[in-house]
């Protein structure tokens, strides 16, 4: 995987002023994990929200527009090997085909979209053990005929 | 993608009784979303919930060691090409980095299990467009060390 | 690429009847891409629309079910071998990114639906060799900020 | 993906002038998508075409020659990861046999060229969310028997 | 490699009746190769083409129908082990660029038709070894600009 | 695809020299497909040679060596993604078995030497288009018993 | 397969301290493996354990954030090629299915952590040729039902 | 994964008989994994093993040469999707770098044999879960050189 | 890997009737490593090789053509998972380079022949452990120039 | 293919003072297969081994330690490209199940050892042309059983 050179300038400042994800949620008034995928260059963010990001990383504003660009998406290998990331693939693989049964069921032929979509990570704490949760929200587009 | 003769049985049997996801939500006390993993044969069931899904669909209980076997689990091709199942792969491309950044920074070392794990499905009514709500739920896992 | 029995069979029925998909877009009120995507299972009919085809092939009402289930879509291998369905890969290929400037450009960061999306195939003559007309026309959709 | 150096260096002087692909389009007499593609040289300009392409953009003449040159095509990963040039790609795997099957019935044996082909963009205005259109224009070309 | 079922049936009854590809190409009125082409599907024949190739094998005209529909092409693994067909292969790797610089400097940008195209296999009798020489001509198709 | 440094140089000199590889033919006494293939790095001139192509490219007869190495052979991704190279693919793919049937007819097992091989591009004019004619000659290797 | 700077560095600095992983295990007090997993950038020390495996090997404690940090994990080709770790990739091949029984029928459904879990490597001496000994414990994860 | 019929038989008479992996390593003095990998036909059992597993599985002793003989071994898809069997995939992308050092650094170039090699699996209890133990012992093979 | 039906034929008769392939190389006249590679249908015997094949294993006549056919070769997938196959493909890693410069120094620019080429497999007996010898014998071909 | 710079300096090195690989084996004392697999760096001299090729190739004994090193082995792509290297890979693919039956045959289950292993190239001079030998020997490994 090759991580952008700006997206490496950027978790550079964000670790060296010790902020967290949290703390540029406050600043640019965004969710903490779009703000991640602005970094990871997966979203564009526009002029102010770019302008904030770099204002809070104490960045120079001369990089704006390279937040503001819209580069090829996607950012790892076919199958990651990354076991974080593998078991969000893991889920697809065991969980697609159930997933789609009950969509289909509740809403008809369609899918839910990943752009029209947000996606949040909590943490809920647990005595037996903190547990992730993550929260997807996507608008359904059922299939258009003509 | 090979669907197994079980599923197809089961599918079969539920389309003919008419019967929803959610009705079997009901007969057989477990949510949704994992019946359907049971009946995909991606989930095990105990010997009483494999009786209750045969039960409720009137199929005979000579199944049920069907549904409480453990077969090789993963249903899908390596880039899946149903379109929303993609939209998860495509989900894990563009936001897996990101994701990954903010747990790190929430949990420190590890993953999110995809085994004590539970997944749910739900329909957001909107007058712009209902949406598809999928809220997973992950024992946090801390890489161990020694 | 496994074609389903279902599609055979209507292509066997249409072929019998000597029915042009132009003859099914008559009978079904549909536009023939979109009956053929259906006949290949790439679509769900309703029942009305599934009864139509099925009539004007002169098939069995049973089949309807058929016509209407959700099956998991995507048929062709990873690159397609067929020379006409390849070049549609050749075209994502080679005009892949210049076209993706030119909707950036014109809408901004998000994507052409392929949900909300409708394809036309047409026959324009020209005495140097007839052309064929594809027009794709998919909703814009932009990337949620959250 | 790797974007060519050229590639590089005129996007920039394209963003540095502000100058949209429409505007090379007056400038330079041809269609906006065809200097997109030009520009990340996936086809070649005659020596007056880069020669007005470089001048648009302010910089050096010396550059024609590397924009007259034939590299080898094709920019992507096997399976695009960007999620709009991906959708291209699931038109091709779901919409892939039902246009051959329109196609061969419209034209006999053959395909439709993606070389003598034209490819246009254009914005339809709507007020439930503005459309994508894409029009392929490719010419037919029969299967030669000897 | 899955070979259709019309294909064994055409190659069994060739082999039955000790027809040699030179011979159906006198009764057919068409090249050996396009025959050996057909018969694997890769090639639709006319009716009359197909009546031919079924009355020189002494098969039933029943089987018109399946010489001349238009099957999805390419019948080989992504990288073939035969060893006869991997050598064209590996001359695509070994002598492809050479190739393509050869043609470009002798038409410009374009490509030869692989559907404008004929092919043919010739013994060249030789006392070192005899050679195989294959002849391929397609049609040179400049790039459109627009 | 990586183009060797050698290669770029030499193909700067040939067009900085305006030389084509016709020209290049008359001065080195050898094919100008071959030649291209040297430069390339596909294949391996003898020292007289390689000074030969170097004295005619103005260049410095201490690259001589550089041409004469023997290194990894192949150039290509494993499904060539250029339009003009993967017409060679889908001719292998399309057309592969019936050649292979053809040959097998009028040599027996065995098969056609890409290394005892030699091939030729040609333009013949044609009022229609002109056409690219392909001429590959190889020994006929049948298999050895033992 | 691309090691990382940090890695070359650490492993010169070993090297040429002619130090042992046994002697960082001593000095810092973990497992050698564990630390040689460090050390390829798979697993993350604390602040104190970087410090003490920095300080064994001579090298600035500025590193230290190296160490501590979360890179994307996963050093190896699909398969891979070096023929040590391949035969781990076997051992899955062969043994896997054999090994997912005998867990099953001894724990119910589930897996072995990979998270929570040890790898200790060990030098068994044998007259017959001295033995590698891997022994994994891994916490078993029953799966959730909900 | 396409499991063997004779492994579907005798997976069969296991349950039908209730008998563990334990059951039949006392009915036939090896190993239940051993016994297991035989049963998947990735190890080749003796006349009298084979014997004695029928035996005990009350199956008819004609199927011992099937128990006998050298099938092609390996069961898997490339990247395994069983969540279980993947944990080994990943352990080998994780720790297989960190694990290949510390055996040359204990043993010097060679390898761990996956032939002359043992694997067991061990259930060890435990208040906070009881874990997996899977102990491998392969014969150290060090290169030859000549 | 998919056995042809013909090959386990011919090795089921071989295992009745309890012959070696040294006894089908007595019977036959020909090495025994060849005479498996008819049997698994790589080579083509003579009809009179065939028929002495058959004999020897007391099989009709009729099956001649089956072995004098020439079927598509290439048994394995792309890597092997067989590990006495995969010792030949981990051979070709880790050699192949250097198997590369010395035959180059030794016989100049070409190859080893596969098809003029042919294999034995002797048993050297050793007290240490026996040892396999495979002794490969190929023409070599210069790469012809022209 | 990446070839190490350590490769790089002592082909270069081997080249500038034209010195064969058979010079080197006579300066070592092994193989010249065995050098040239050390300077591809697949496999490991010992300090005086590496000495002694430094010395013989005038190369500064700094060099010593790169060629003791164990770097991860394996050099090609999955499928090999280079015409010479491939064709071990089609040998494998085409005689690879015929020399497993055979090794079974005479050895019992196991493998050939890539390891315990030595392969010789030998010219063997044929006025039909001359002849390349290659001689591999490996020990044969017995599956164990437990």
């Amino acid at each position: 995987m090759e991580i952008p050179e700006i997206t490496k300038k950027l978790l550079a400042a964000k670790q060296a002023k010790k902020l967290s994800f949290a703390d540029l949620e406050k600043a640019v008034g965004r969710d903490e994990v779009w703000i991640a995928t602005v970094i990871y260059r997966q979203a564009s963010a526009s002029e102010d929200e770019a302008s904030k990001i770099l204002h809070a990383l104490n960045l120079s504003q001369d990089l704006v527009s390279e937040l503001t660009a819209y580069p090829a998406k996607g950012l790892g290998p076919v199958v990651p090997t990354d076991p974080l990331i593998y078991r969000f693939y893991e889920i697809m693989q065991v969980y697609g085909m159930p997933i789609k049964e009950v969509i289909h069921e509740k809403f008809g032929d369609g899918i839910m979209s990943a752009i029209d979509f947000t996606l949040e990570v909590e943490k809920e704490e647990d005595p037996k053990g903190d547990r992730v949760k993550v929260i997807m929200n996507g608008k359904f587009l059922p299939y258009k005929k003509w």
